[in-house]
């Protein structure tokens, strides 16, 4: 690959199912100019997040889906190359929506979020000091409101968004239950903190969950759906909060039927009965909540009250395989693609 | 049936699914006698309501299963015989707990709602002007939030709770689409100045519901389930909320397994793709909200902006048979039982 190129990855054809090597294609094209109001940036590191499989779908989402041939989407950190842009100069980091490719030429006022490349580490700005946190953040600020002395469960607990979800709650003196899959991610929530751990591996995971719930559910942060949401469902409290922000186990077969029986009805049932809060969100839709978000955890990383864990891959053609995996669950941690 | 006995109606047996007679006993007892700080009340009118069918299960609910051998719950009109409390007086109407009995001792504390027996009538309180119309406003006010120009869809439209979200949408300026189930009810939602009344019992429902929403759903106020909450699903705009107070279509059926395919995980995929609000609640959780709707609704009455129907029957024996039509809408408008 030259430096003379952008080398990029476009989606190739849609995927019905679990996203594939065939569902990708690895370009190299001319380094695109900037024009006036425009910057040329150069990708470093590239966020690979669960969302990314739903654009890849045609179907109707809360954002359009990645068109055939275009290039895959991601959030990344990027270094300033050449600018045409006021205020903005060679050399400078920033937060930007750069996709999966080494040279991206972006609007200058996309570029909103810049970055100081001392502390924290510029890879936490697309997980726990970025997307992955400010979702765990506002969730629970806006939505799963948990108060001291209630119970929180949390899934994908390893993960750069149930990880903090855990230790914020945690910082609030709620008792915390962390779901991971397999001992090495169970192990290391106990390390987080939390109050239990459990591996949904386990045969007898159901029953753990229950014992490990004694005065039931108050808020169940939704980020993976599937068995783990359904053992949620009998220990809930009245008044639970459920603020949704991903359904992962779901992504790859959300166009297929699911054999019965049909639990939507009972579960509407218990809504009404346990008068609970269902709230789908992204973190962008309480953007306003951003700047005290960063003043929080930047102080928060700092002291060291809240931890992270990533994986870091070399090389964007690794990128389609770093997304089946983080669908699969594979990963430990925030998966980072580091670029150059 | 002596005016010195207590006529009364306790629950028999609990029904697996439609409550028929059987589940039901007619019985005479002494009339009870106040203690200090009780008072022994005549119910003049009672009120018949979907919630008591879950009043007839075992299972955990928003509030405790009557008792076998114990009297029906319910909402009532009554007038004070007895007085054994300070500042309550005999002849004095107010609304009451007393359930499916001509007369109750109940602790004066119980009796917080005076009512005024000259306007509005005393039958509304048990209606449009009492729980089912404060199920409406407290509803829309903290949870549904239309705005002016956006789309509510409500069912059970013809009844005291439908009927009613209705019309305040209507005084909001939002479009208002209403189903009922039957021609004589659709045509009343037109006197009522819906703007699109629909029969769900119609052929070609789910298409004339489409085409009753160009600008998609934003509110869809749920007190039916089944097969009109289908039927509303792909018609919800992003940021729709769910105010859900009733899955009456259900409350027959709810422990028995339905039929695949499972819905939930779509459901809940969509409720993040849409970020849609689904919040269960009951009138009592608004409490604090009462005396404002208290100010509101008695304007509006006594003004004829919102009008209401109800549908009287005589003599407490009509009551099982009153319940069960409420829960197959056979009844049109409020029902409720006159007794003496």
């Amino acid at each position: 690959m030259s430096a003379q190129h952008n080398t990029r990855i476009v989606l190739a054809s849609r995927p019905t199912g679990r996203p594939g090597a065939e569902h990708f294609r690895l370009e190299q094209v001319p380094i695109p100019q900037p024009g006036d109001g425009e910057v040329l940036i150069a990708n470093r590191l590239l966020s690979i997040d669960p969302y990314m499989r739903g654009r890849m779908d045609a179907g109707r989402s809360y954002a359009a889906p990645v068109p055939l041939d275009g290039v895959m989407e991601g959030g990344t950190v990027a270094q300033v190359l050449v600018s045409r842009a006021p205020g903005i100069v060679p050399g400078q980091w920033f937060l930007a929506h750069g996709g999966w490719q080494t040279h991206a030429v972006v609007p200058a006022a996309q570029l909103t979020r810049r970055l100081d490349p001392d502390a924290p580490p510029l890879s936490t700005a697309l997980g726990v000091f970025g997307m992955p946190g400010f979702t765990a953040y506002a969730g629970l600020h806006e939505i799963g409101q948990p108060k001291a002395g209630e119970t929180l469960v949390v899934a994908a607990a390893s993960g750069p968004v149930g990880a903090t979800v855990g230790q914020l709650a945690k910082l609030k003196g709620v008792r915390v239950v962390g779901i991971a899959g397999g001992e090495a991610k169970r192990a290391y929530l106990e390390q987080l903190g939390f109050d239990v751990a459990l591996d949904h591996r386990a045969a007898d995971f159901a029953d753990a969950l229950g014992a490990a719930v004694p005065n039931g559910i108050d808020v169940y942060f939704e980020n993976v759906g599937g068995a783990v949401f359904k053992a949620v469902l009998p220990h809930l409290n009245d008044f639970a909060r459920i603020p949704v922000c991903g359904t992962v186990s779901t992504y790859n077969s959300r166009h297929q039927p699911i054999e019965g029986p049909d639990l939507l009805p009972g579960f509407m049932s218990q809504v009404l009965r346990q008068r609970l809060l269902v709230r789908g969100f992204i973190q962008r839709d309480f953007a306003a909540l951003f700047p005290q978000f960063e003043r929080d955890m930047r102080q928060w990383l700092l002291a060291g009250q809240i931890r992270y864990r990533e994986t870091i891959v070399q090389g964007l053609e690794q990128a389609p395989q770093a997304l089946a995996d983080v669908l699969d669950g594979k990963n430990f941690g925030k998966l980072v693609v580091k670029l150059d």
